[in-house]
This record gives C-alpha cells, structure tokens and sequence, in this order.
C-alpha cells in the first residue's frame, strides 16, 4: 500500500463528499452540511473521522445501519431537557440538530440538555463543542461506543472509550477538550503500528498483562488502557450510564451485542454564561487562565503547553491551502459512486 | 510518631468533632452538621478528609480563613441557575446548601445547577455526590484548588487536581465516581511515602524528569502526573476555566496567589430523571449496565473489578463497628479545645 500523502484543497474534498453523498440519495441539503463537517474534521487534522472514515461512512450508509431519512425525533421535553430518538439518522446530522436543540433550551432555561438514542456515531466528537462555543455558550456532550476498553482489573472490553467534550468560548473560536477514555484510539495505535512506532507513554497491555508501549502488541491483546488507569474506567462507566439512562437508549453492553456500531446514545449541554450574569466578565477571566497556564516554565521533554484544542487552530490555518490525504484513500473516495 | 491504630465508635467520633465545634463558637445545628459530615466521611474511608483533617479545619477556622457565619448568599438567579457567594462559610455546610439547592431547581426545571465563588474546601468531594444521588438525582459537581499539578509539558504547578464527581442512583444507593485531576493526592503520596511503599503505577515525575513511582522523589519535585498525561491536565483546566467562569469567582491562577487555599470555586449540578421521562426505566438500566462490567474476565492482577463507590460501600460497613485511626490523630482531637 502507497502511504504517499497529497494536498486537496478544502473545496474540492467538500465537492468530492458532496457528489457522493448526492449519488447516494441524500438530499442537497443534508449533502451538503455532512460534506462540510467531514471536510472540516480532515481541515482541522483528524484525520480518522474526517477523509478517511469517508468510505466506510459511505459503507454503513448502504448496508442500512445509517437512515438518510433518519431525523431527531422529540418523545420527551421538560423544562430545559429533551429526549430524543435519532431514528438511525447520519450521527453527525442528528448531533448538529441536537446540539443546537440544547443552546436553543439554554436560551430559555440557563442550560439545555438533549440526550439522543437510537442514533449513529457523530465523527469527531469536538465538531459540536467547536460550534456550541463559538456561538456563545459553554458545551459539554458525549457519546456512548462499542465495547472497546476493559475494566480496571478485567482483560475483556466492557466498556466503551466514550469521548467526552468540554468547550467555552475564547477569543473569538474555543477551547475544546476532546478526549475519549483510552489513552490512544484504536486508530492512533493503528496509524503508529503502521509507521513501526513505539507509544510515548504506555498504551495499554501485551497478552502477557505487562504494561506496554508497542501499538501492535496492544491491538492484539485488546487491552487498551484507560487514562489514570481505575480512574478513566471509571468515568467511562458514568459516562455511558447517564448517556443510557437520560436518552432511554442503549448502553455500551446492549449496542455490543449488535453486528454493527449502531444505536448509540448521547447527551449535549448547552449553558448559557448570561443567565449566570456572567456573560460580560467570562472572556478577561479565561484570558487570564490561560495566560497563568501558558507562563509555566517548560519541562523541555514534552513540547510545548497548550490549551485543548490550541494545536488544532494551528493546523487548521495550515490546512487551509491542501488537506493532506494518503493518495490510496483519495483514490478511494474519487472512486466512490 | 508513632503509627498504633485504635477503632473510635462512629457516635463517639462525631461527638468529640461536635465538642470542639461548639467550643469554636459553631451554632449547635452547624454543628451537629459538620461534625456528622467529618464522622461520615471517616466512615467511609476516606480518613484524609475526614478525621485526619479536621486538626487542620480547626486551625483554618481559628486563623479566619473559614467564617463561622458565612452562609451561600444568591447574588444572580435566572431559570435553573444560581451564582452564589459562599462568604467564606465552611466548605462542608456551603456544599451541602448548595447541593440541596441544585436539587430543588433541577425539580422545576430539570437540570438545576448551582455555581458558588468564595467558599471553602468541601473536604470530600463525593460527600455531596452520595447524597444527592440517594435522593434520586443525578449530580455533577466539582472544584478548583490551589495549584498543585503541572500542564503536560511543564515542570510548574498551574493546575489544580480540581475533584470532579459523577453520581446516579443505584440500588437504594448510589454509584459514585469522585476523582481528582492527579493519578494521586498529595495525602496519598505522602502516606505511601510514610509507609516506604513504592507507587503501583507512575504517579509523577523525579526532579531529573524521569516518570517516577518513588512518592519521596514526586512530593520533592513537586511534579505530580494528571491522569492520562496531557487528556487529565486538560480536563483540570476545563473545570477550572467552568468554575470561575459560572460561579464568577477566583481561578487556580488567583486562588494560588492568596497565602491561603481559600475562596475557591465549586459546581453543582442536579438532574431529574423524572423530567426525561426515564424516572421509572432508569434503575433496570443501571443494573443491566453494572452486571456486564462486573461479569468482565479478571486479569488477576489488579484486584477485583468494583464500580465507582463498590469499595466504599463495604469500608461502611466494616467501620461501624470502630473507625480505624491513628493514635496520635486521635488524641490530637481529644486534646482540641
């Protein structure tokens, strides 16, 4: 396999999705908003669930696991929350709704909170916090997976890596944290086996149970490690209970029991800061956080400190002018029809 | 010093905080309140925020850090949101009212969340977690500190280990992650230390930058590791930037500029099941969810796999006939006028 990297304007991979989505039968407007987050999420560098999770979009679109007509239903509201059913519909489609569903009850109410079942996997977990912040509001959404992670002390996945986002405002864009519960995704540990790398810190367990730095050893055993160890499982577990239990869905156990990932639940927060009479001293306060976090002296070994989401402002600008792509998977898309 | 261990009744224990309190001038319900708060929190093992504390609380009131008047005053309130200034009350009693006060708004308007500035350490976080969650709600709170952990990348503290706690009912009781930003306390690290016990996993780095699971070498260099390396020293900042941004008040960065850990920020965030219609669903779900994570294959290394709070459930159980402490700690507080 080639692993020779071009440049793609952005426009042109957004034409290229949008044709194909098109070609599917989706209609021109839901083309073109999916397009645009899959360009946007390859714009911003990830990769893994931008350009190259293309194709296999395009795959659980046609074996039926994603519904193009598959909308956000209400079945629920009170007060500032809504449950909804995502009726199977394309996960980044239905988070967008849901996501701007919880600004429009945080308007209203302070904070919003939608928890959606039966829906599809959302891509890049930080698309919806980018968005959220950048119009105002404080963000905090999560998403359930497959069965991906063991338990502290077990050896068998039975949790799911479950990223969780946190976003606020600042300086005109955000800060978005965007972090599942591995320490590396599978792609990660994919991507650094492929280019015969080593981990910069221990990713997980050898079939031997010895912690380890080796991504193939890792994809074997399956035994990914949680971050803080006990901790991140644990979190990983709250995560996926009150994804299940707020939208009514299923949980990591019941959507693994299925041939596909399908069906999962998650739950946006939307928080209005001017109901906390806030809305004007919010800005100088993070500025001035993050000016106390960036002024720490540096350990010289672990490059430079930066805020969540500071490196991915920085690519975007970069990638303005070519999206890198491997030429296989470009290939790949241009031949989709 | 010596290290002897005694076993105090719980009742005895909580009468011994009591006598001191009132002698500090604690109104009698205040403390009947703080003094239960401590007993319970000793209780339930966590003995570093419980009677191993509450020498240094006396201290912190005595030096008028902690006012024995401050009451949670609403400065701002809008839909399910207030903004509270906690006037320097005890940590403990401010985090109770405010807790109770997320419930109440979270009965109108399903979410309810309480954001406080000027308050004081609440002891253990998971306190407010276990009892709301009893209750019936679900709750998300948290805190900043003083700074006490570097960014990834740097060799300063600017971060605090800012607990966060995640709690839902379960089984009559409830299911409660309480989790600080650092693989571990400072308490933790220096009891390990007291003990010449090395470190299961890497707890920070050695002043020659070398990850470390020596807690000597780690209390010395003063560069703890947050969980997850660079994810948990995000998730830190997020919480902090959340806190003083909502409840208004001071930051890490301003928090570590006073002589004292005082004035911090905390939220408190409760949600009603009720309102997603789930109320009655909610409880099968999490026992479904529970006994596919407990039924993982052991990996006979790492102890038994426990949901958050599984442990603490049982060191309950095991205390009330007796709670273990040192000698020394004990007759500290017996000598407390």
């Amino acid at each position: 396999m080639t692993t020779d990297i071009i440049r793609v304007p952005p426009a042109t991979m957004k034409d290229q999705f949008e044709r194909v989505l098109l070609s599917l039968g989706f209609p021109h407007d839901k083309a073109d908003t999916l397009a645009r987050i899959f360009m946007e999420n390859s714009l911003d560098g990830v990769y893994t669930h931008g350009v190259n999770r293309f194709p296999d979009f395009v795959d659980y679109v046609r074996k039926g696991h994603v519904r193009i007509d598959g909308e956000p239903e209400c079945v629920h509201a009170a007060g500032g929350e809504e449950r909804r059913d995502g009726n199977l519909g394309p996960g980044v489609l239905n988070a967008l709704r849901c996501a701007q569903r919880a600004v429009v009850l945080a308007q209203t109410h302070g904070m919003g909170c939608v928890a959606s079942a039966n829906t599809n996997h959302w891509m890049r977990a930080g698309t919806y916090g980018w968005r959220v912040a950048k119009s105002g509001y404080v963000y905090i959404g999560w998403t359930n997976t497959i069965a991906n992670m063991p338990p502290w002390g077990a050896k068998e996945p039975r949790l799911g890596n479950n990223p969780l986002v946190i976003a606020v405002p600042f300086q005109g864009e955000a800060i978005v944290l965007d972090m599942a519960m591995s320490q590396y995704s599978i792609g990660a540990l994919k991507q650094k086996k492929m280019r015969n790398e080593l981990l910069p810190v221990p990713g997980g367990f050898d079939d031997d149970g010895k912690m380890s730095v080796d991504p193939g050893a890792i994809l074997e055993s399956q035994r990914v490690l949680p971050i803080g160890y006990w901790k991140g499982a644990g979190l990983s577990l709250m995560l996926d209970i009150l994804a299940t239990v707020l939208s009514g869905g299923l949980s990591v156990a019941r959507i693994s029991m299925q041939d596909a990932e399908t069906r999962l639940s998650q739950v946006f927060i939307a928080i209005s800061l001017d109901h906390f009479g806030n809305g004007a001293i919010g800005e100088k306060v993070v500025d001035d956080i993050v000016a106390y976090y960036h002024d720490a002296k540096p350990d010289g070994q672990h490059g430079p400190v930066l805020y969540p989401g500071e490196r991915v402002l920085r690519v975007r600008r970069e990638n303005q002018s070519g999206i890198p792509v491997m030429a296989s998977v470009w290939n790949q898309v241009l031949a989709l029809v």
